[in-house]
């Protein structure tokens, strides 16, 4: 089957994504309530069809996490939570499925054995019993209401082993009533020609299953694998929306999704224009950088270098392109000279001057004043208040409600007063009338925080009713040592909306300030033209 | 076909290393000629059988690269010069091909279009011409003594289109009497299927051609592509060392030649155990962090992080690693998380106190003050170093290298000598002698580790050697406002090993010097016990 340059889509697939539970097992990650939150809106917006939020029993934070999600209505996703089978035939009794039902999901994915070895060496329990165990588990939470997707841990090195058995626990998960089964290479060591035979095999020895497929990348193939098993009869892939997991990660859904739908003719129903954009903010929540040659979502996955390779993109874009970028919401880069960009900024600059062309000298302005911002290490992506300040005042449309004069920050050990290490002081003008005032605190941006607060207090009363909600840090540029640049990202809020400021310096004290400056100042300005 | 679990090879495949060339094409890499001659020499120990270098005629870097081995001997592989056919029918005449004689090298890659839209579009000469000239060029080359390789450049996307006319391409090559045809997924948007139907054809059609495949990463599938096309026939495979190349990278040789040699039963002939290292080497040169998650070679490929996960892949290693380790030269880490159990503790602790058992206090003690750690925001799986220290000061086997006394760290706006904003003074104790020392710095971490930095020279004059490389911040906690717990996690090194360490506080400046100050304590301690 040949499938490029199809236009019409043969089936559907169900994206399952599993980011907050299998990714949440990456090295470096941990996700607070918040972020979790965060993400299943983008994960929704996106459009995947199974959000599989968190363990309940193993872990406090996800309880919480589900808690909170009762009273939220998803668009597009149903939400998950992960657990396991009963450990004897009265999963009645059994703690982890209570916490399980307890969750309150429309569906629930329970983990079970399915390769003979393990149940015996691990689980320690016959392998008959394993098989009650599953049935029993699937049939009382299916007695309560719930969607089961059995998740058949090991599926395939147990099938390679002992195929006989791995059918079995399939047909008493089948018996106890699941939805879906999904077949998993757990250790992620089986290569695609293998996931294809062996899910082509099942689907023909029980053509009545829904099959899913979950693929862990440790030989690097965990896409191709998904791909695979998608082609001769799965009906679900499940992975992680940027490959997070443990050890190599899971399959990667930003490449899986993007090469089913445009080169297998195989429908996602997501949006795939978003999974750049989707990708990225998954990526800044999690405090991970999106590597820049990441298929289809990275800075680079269709950068040009090469002169030649540039003059054969623009002559023929099937040359070094295998999918126009815009598809999957990237753009084309030349790594020599950039010309990307333009009609982001023009629609920008429409809000302020509507009916402007994308040859005014506006948009040639503000373009080349954002590359140079970006140069510095300026991401106005995620920082949309500072990005309209920018566009303002380049603009000529800005008065600054306040200006700064000096500022002194300080963190002493120890603590001198024997109570706060940090204090700072600062200076304000607005109107010709200056303020000086000082705060401690618990960290020095924290106590400049205090003292910018204090000193607009005196003028604009309003400042009272805004908050800082988020507090984001990352280097962006490595130099030697301590010597690197960081990133600060805001995220502030009134009654009303939130707004997001940036901050790029040497300086982390600085960098924080300029953010800080920047969402007092949006927020004022905001403010006077409401009023 | 069943590929797992085979002892014998049956049969062997070529590798051919582009990281020279076109790992060159990656953002952000650029090789001098030494760095060059190192890769060659890893490259060569590890055994790989052909190492692309240089292009001679575009990069004049490339053309004193070749002068320059022209006197070196390799044990196991063929430097390769890479250009393209003749622009015309008289190839002796074409500058090109001079260049690429000139390299002296034994064999030669030239690519040649084989696409027929491209010739058209992007050359600008008839296809039949095109015919012609890539016969004659490698006629030519054949005929000054090289083994010559034929880079069919879009040959996959080229036959979907127009079959004919790419086999035609290939045809012409055979003529001229070239050694090898390497099939091209140009633009690297072909599927695993498809490069397995293509190649497996190619190859009934010219039975005597000796065939490589040469994949692109653009749909994350280059690795299962180059392992598809190997089992229908390809007998040469060209990628990078770790996936390097322009755009979305070449097929990873790091996971393809462990994947063909410990599942498929095809030799690569060569040192797999060596092959981290390798990896590691070439990354340092290529000035690249080696991702933790790479499969076989990452940090993290063979670490785990859930304590059921941690039991199972002790009672039973297959569960949770598709291949031992040490076949690749790494090894299994466990991570040290809110997830993993007593077992992960024990197997640390034993390092410092062998025969230690489950059950011991020492045991019950670490664990809880670990719980208490990373309840206040620490996290010890990415902060090596940190746990270490942390584990000898709870055994009461530390004895501190320094003792920070007092610190003042400033940040003034603006700069109080018109240069750095930010300024620190330190005073620590050595052996009952005290030293007090001052820097200025980009930022207030940078300065206090400059301080501290002087102040430790003046009683540990090894400090010189080491650098810190990294830094990384996160906010854990978010309190109200800018009042947030962050962590900050420092990357280290020596001429050695390199380390990383864990600081959390409310105050970002705090954070960074717990980090900075383990970071040193931690390589001093080193340093001590290894001499």
């Amino acid at each position: 089957m040949d499938c490029i340059n199809k236009n019409e889509y043969t089936c559907t697939v169900e994206i399952y994504d599993s980011t907050l539970r299998d990714g949440a097992q990456s090295e470096g990650i941990s996700f607070s309530v918040s972020d979790k939150k965060k993400i299943i809106s983008l994960l929704d917006d996106f459009g995947v069809k199974y959000i599989e939020a968190g363990n309940p029993f193993s872990n406090p934070k996800d309880l919480r996490l589900f808690e909170e999600m009762k009273n939220v209505k998803l668009k597009n996703a149903r939400l998950c939570a992960f657990g396991s089978t009963a450990k004897s035939e009265n999963p009645e009794k059994d703690a982890g499925i209570a916490s399980l039902l307890a969750a309150e999901t429309d569906a629930v994915a329970i983990v079970a054995k399915c390769r003979e070895k393990q149940v015996i060496e691990i689980l320690g329990i016959s392998p008959s019993d394993n098989l009650i165990f599953i049935e029993k588990s699937v049939a009382y939470l299916k007695s309560r209401g719930k969607e089961v997707i059995l998740d058949a841990e090991h599926f395939f090195d147990g099938y390679l082993e002992n195929p006989d058995y791995s059918l079995e626990a399939l047909r008493a998960s089948l018996r106890g009533g699941a939805d879906t089964l999904t077949l998993c290479d757990t250790n992620g060591g089986t290569l695609p020609h293998d996931i294809e035979r062996i899910v082509a095999e099942v689907k023909k020895i029980l053509p009545e299953a829904k099959l899913s497929i979950h693929c862990h990348d440790d030989c690097g193939c965990a896409v191709a694998n998904s791909i695979a098993a998608v082609r001769v009869g799965a009906s679900q892939v499940q992975g992680t929306f940027i490959g997070y997991g443990e050890r190599c990660g899971n399959a990667d859904l930003s490449s899986v999704m993007p090469s089913l739908m445009l080169k297998c003719s195989i429908n996602c129903e997501v949006e795939l224009k978003k999974l750049r954009f989707t990708a990225k903010q998954i990526a800044e929540i999690s405090n991970i950088r999106l590597r820049h040659n990441h298929p289809y979502i990275g800075k680079c996955a269709f950068a040009h270098k090469g002169g030649m390779h540039i003059d054969a993109v623009q002559k023929c874009p099937s040359s070094f392109e295998h999918v126009p970028p815009e598809t999957v919401g990237n753009g084309r880069k030349y790594l020599v000279s950039e010309v990307s960009g333009r009609s982001t900024i023009l629609a920008e600059l429409q809000r302020f001057i509507p009916g402007l062309t994308k040859t005014a000298p506006e948009v040639e302005h503000i373009t080349s004043t954002l590359k140079e911002r970006e140069f510095d290490g300026y991401q106005y992506e995620s920082a949309n208040a500072s990005f309209e300040l920018l566009v303002k005042k380049e603009l000529g449309l800005w008065k600054a409600p306040f200006r700064v004069i000096m500022y002194k920050s300080n963190d002493d050990f120890p603590a001198p007063d024997g109570e706060q290490q940090a204090s700072a002081m600062i200076k304000i003008e607005v109107e010709g009338k200056t303020e000086l005032s000082c705060a401690d605190g618990n960290g020095p941006v924290n106590a400049l925080d205090g003292a910018l607060r204090k000193a607009l207090l005196a003028f604009y009363p309003q400042v009272d009713s805004m908050r800082l909600n988020d507090y984001k840090v990352r280097v962006v540029d490595l130099g030697k040592n301590t010597d690197s640049k960081v990133r600060v990202l805001i995220d502030s809020s009134d009654q009303n909306t939130s707004f997001s400021t940036i901050g790029v310096s040497y300086d982390i004290i600085e960098a924080s300030f300029i953010a800080l400056v920047d969402s007092y100042e949006y927020f004022l300005s905001k403010d006077s033209t409401e009023n």
